[in-house]
């Protein structure tokens, strides 16, 4: 059973990511920050609920396995905002292939190999199922911020311009979300909560 | 988009679940109480880790969508501690079945129906699939109670026998998994984190 103990030290490292805060906040919990665990969960089963405004070939089991693997690595490398300056992302991603090498290397092969594969084609973002995941996993936020009166876009000042560019995986691969989320960009900056330059 | 807009309402309405807290604690955060979100991205993710272990013919993305929608109702329902009375657990039963009616309620048609199946069918552990989602979501509390000198168990006063009973999904699902989990429950007999009449 050398496997299983494997997977269960696997397993039990995930809890720390129950401990990794992002700047996003839950309105319905006193504004606390949101961890990246339950932000997983969010954005899995969204994936499911907008699964019918995929255009592209998507494989949506394969979609929500990434989604719900794709945060781990910040058990070690924590959670960066992602509106940070470049360098700061640089070395975010630096630090976050080092982790995914140590915490999928827990797991028994080839089950390990499989889920670090999972997650490099998530962060490569060239798949039509890595595409749709990073899609999703960018437009939970916007839909959370519109809620919240611009929540983490307006305390941080952020730019009209980026959050256009970090929501555009949505154009090929499920363009009426990708007009519903122009549309609410342009409400945010109506309403102050995006910045123009 | 009338469909758009009641999916963007179910999505912001299980920001809620992230307020329902369980008996189990995260020893990493401090021992917080752990949330529904977060334990179901937990276990979620441990149904793909501990699905090499499957014996019956198990659809393994089918479950992890029952997993992830398995606590929406707690929205509504709250979470109930497993090893509660009879008669709480049937009340609980009935409250939870109104808030599935309710919350997929929000969805558009046909998806509100589909989600509304899958999670009687994970209620009535009739299918493979049913069963083998039970199991993980029954086995995982295990695993984070036997890190945890006892954890719920022991706060709780739980029996050695109700621990057994409430993990038999195991049995024909994944008879390895199941003599691991018997050994797991001796284990803490012995300690004294699980009582014997």
């Amino acid at each position: 059973m050398q496997n299983l103990s494997q997977q269960i030290d696997f397993i039990l490292e995930l809890d720390k990511l129950k401990a990794v805060y992002r700047k996003a906040m839950i309105k319905n919990d006193n504004n606390r920050f949101e961890n990246s665990a339950e932000h997983s969960w969010h954005i899995s089963l969204t994936a499911h609920v907008l699964a019918p405004y995929v255009d592209a070939a998507v494989d949506i089991s394969r979609v929500t396995f990434m989604l719900l693997i794709h945060d781990i690595v910040e058990i070690d490398a924590g959670d960066t905002f992602a509106f940070e300056h470049h360098a700061i992302l640089d070395q975010q991603a630096d630090k976050e292939r080092a982790a995914a090498n140590r915490i999928f290397g827990l797991l028994p092969e080839p089950q390990g190999k499989k889920f670090s594969l999972l997650w490099h084609e998530f962060e490569q973002a060239e798949t039509p199922d890595a595409q749709f995941a990073k899609a999703i996993d960018r437009i939970l936020p916007l839909i959370q911020n519109m809620q919240n009166e611009g929540g983490s876009w307006a305390k941080n000042r952020v730019l009209k311009e980026q959050v256009i560019n970090r929501n555009r995986y949505l154009e090929t691969s499920a363009p009426k979300l990708w007009s519903y989320a122009l549309e609410q960009i342009e409400i945010a900056t109506e309403k102050g909560w995006l910045r123009v330059e």
